[in-house]
């Protein structure tokens, strides 16, 4: 049986997002995705979902003409036509947060990889894990991942969080957000204030919660220097210290120095960038992220890549919704070395574009859908509503700099800032 | 729908060899390979090949028992039950002719990934290409594999190839083949006479095929010193020289003399041997074998780091029958970054346990099968026969050395030989 693509529908998409504070701004009120429905000659239909930024639509667009008729099983074709057909656009997209040198190719071809493997899934009867090698592990850990942030957005009304913008404050948030989902481990996105107060965050969350393994992401906000201290300081209390200074070089000098292990979703973001990060010894831990990394079987590719040259594996998120949750826990759940929990923004949002019920964080971990493909299915109403919002929103690109700007316009994003 | 292992049938079966000669001795009368035959509680069977050495046989049927109730899915877990059953057992398994130090783990996963793979595409209707990513090529170039070889064994008939001993014998012999099958690509087995005569051979080959990329793997018979001399005379002339010297730090020795690429399947057989390799830059191209790298989807992920870290990727041969031809092939097949003509023995070989038919070398290539799984099937008289051969014939471990020390008694395997 044969299973052509006749055609993608790209559905962009906004949630209302908190403003979670990061080293180059601030989170807007509503966070952008795109959806894909991958339509196939005998009905099934495929889910991915991916950045939404206008560049990258136009990208994914393209990618969707280029692979109608091709085949759902033939991704090596499915990815060389998508990389044909950018060939010369091959820049970087601006579309990952802090994430700045991605390939373009692996980014667009991702959420049509994700959707491929849950057609697969669905004409064979088998979870998109069976697909990646079956489960090592039923259930996926995620970490409590805790932000700075401000009680509501300019103009706006508080959140359910509060604000959290000293050490009692993400004490508080990680308390509620323990509470409610079970996490085991903690990562607090720092950046936002000198170092000095982000170790005593860390400590006063360490104090509460000394069993919990704990991360701390400053989003290259630190020289070398600075890096370093703040390294010695926290010794014994950090499981990893994640990209605390910019580049293949700067980390390198500061992992030879820090007494944990250094942690990256910014200077290893691509397949090019190993060879060079393993020729320096910049990290230990890569942070693997399946929107960027090329889909679900080259994030295979990159955990197997990491084992065979001693790196740990974690998991990175932007913002995001339940296709995405879905697809990183068949993934994880897939994964022999990934051992540490995975970071997801998931308690931040409140929308989604999927059927409740299936994705469910108990415990600190997610269970991996058992059923056809990823296991997860569109809320016909619920994407139009969050289409109409991405209409009204009239954000079109993240921004988190300009945001802050509109706040304080002598903010300037700059790296490493302390 | 689930598929549960019940068990798996191996069968040793033995097949006539020509007397064909290398550095460590000749070929014996018969070559040995194991048959798995994978049964399911569906009624599937599925297929793979692999040594037959009688440790790798006992290691085997105690692999079986551990997977039996395990699901052809679950690849993940089937490695980990061999690797628990293995443990302590992991020493190199010296069955892979000059492969000496592979991992036990990966050799005795990799007939039953095959054989997994093979009710995997036959459930789903989809050849095993397919599950590894889809056809990037349809048909599978593969190389003329010369021996240096004795006209018969010892007290045995002349076949029908003749003896090749010196330059005009290995054309004559490289004429023979090329006419039959086509091959535009040619491999000579050296280490067998001193480098100056095998670099005559590799001329005349030249000379008489001066549009054939040659290449020349003398098993690790040559001192770093010698290995440099042999690629100076050879410059222009060899695509790779495969192996020269042994180790990892005699090869980078010569690599970094050497006017053309140098390619291994003898220092770098395994994943933990990629790490060092890069780091010393010893070689530029590796052979996979998908029977020690533990199946085809282990041998994708080589693929993909040889692609990651810019090293070319070639496909090795021991003497093999149809079930691995058909695995190298859909394999070979769905790998971008194999762009070599790959090894086979193929040629040298009478007799198979599958039926006559798909297989088949035209114009130096083999068409990938695409009916489902591995488009293949086992002949149950011919494997019956193959498997009273091996009982006759009294071989039970390849010996090389042995044999040939049985024809000239002051022979010995030594490696650097000049
Ligand atoms: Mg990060
Ligand atoms: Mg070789």
């Amino acid at each position: 049986m044969r299973i052509r693509i006749t055609g993608a529908r790209i559905t962009p998409v906004a949630f209302v997002d908190p403003p979670l504070l990061n080293t180059v701004g601030v989170h807007q009120p509503f966070a952008l995705r795109a959806i894909i429905q991958l339509d196939t000659e005998v009905g099934l239909v495929g889910l991915g979902e991916t950045y939404a930024d206008t560049r990258h639509l136009a990208r994914l667009e393209a990618a969707a003409a280029a692979i109608t008729g091709l085949e759902v099983f033939a991704l090596n074709a499915i990815r060389a036509a998508i990389a044909e057909k950018l060939r010369g656009d091959d820049a970087a997209v601006g579309t990952a947060g802090m994430i700045t040198t991605a390939s373009a190719v692996d980014q667009v071809f991702s959420p049509f990889e994700v959707a491929c493997l849950d057609v697969q899934g669905h004409a064979t009867g088998r979870p998109v894990s069976d697909l990646l090698g079956g489960l090592v592990r039923d259930a996926v850990p995620f970490s409590a991942y805790l932000f700075y942030k401000w009680a509501a957005h300019p103009h706006g009304q508080p959140d359910a969080w509060g604000p959290a913008l000293d050490p009692a404050g993400l004490v508080a948030q990680a308390t509620k957000m323990i509470d409610e989902y079970g996490f085991t481990a903690i990562k607090l996105k720092g950046g936002v204030f000198p170092p000095d107060e982000e170790m005593k965050a860390i400590e006063a969350l360490h104090d509460a919660f000394p069993n919990h393994p704990l991360r701390l992401d400053p989003n290259a906000a630190w020289t070398p220097q600075t890096s370093v201290k703040v390294a010695a300081g926290l010794a014994g209390i950090l499981e990893y210290l994640e990209d605390p200074t910019p580049g293949l070089d700067g980390m390198a000098e500061v992992a030879a120095q820090s007494p944990m292990p250094l942690a990256t979703n910014m200077c290893v973001v691509a397949f090019d960038q190993l060879a060079p990060a393993v020729a320096k010894d910049s990290v230990r831990v890569v942070l693997s992220d399946h929107h960027y990394w090329g889909g679900l079987q080259r994030s295979r590719l990159l955990a197997g890549i990491c084992d065979t040259f001693g790196l740990g594996l974690s998991m990175h998120s932007n913002s995001h919704l339940g296709i995405s949750l879905a697809a990183m826990v068949h993934l994880a759940g897939a994964t022999p070395n990934l051992t540490y929990a995975c970071d997801t923004h998931w308690p931040w949002k409140t929308e989604d574009v999927v059927r409740a019920g299936v994705l469910e964080i108990r415990d600190g971990a997610v269970r991996v859908p058992t059923t056809p493909g990823l296991g997860v299915e569109i809320d016909d109403d619920a994407l139009g509503a969050l289409h109409e919002q991405y209409v009204r929103c009239g954000i079109r690109n993240r921004d988190d700099t300009a945001y802050m700007q509109s706040v304080d316009p002598s903010f300037k994003a700059v790296s490493p800032r302390w």
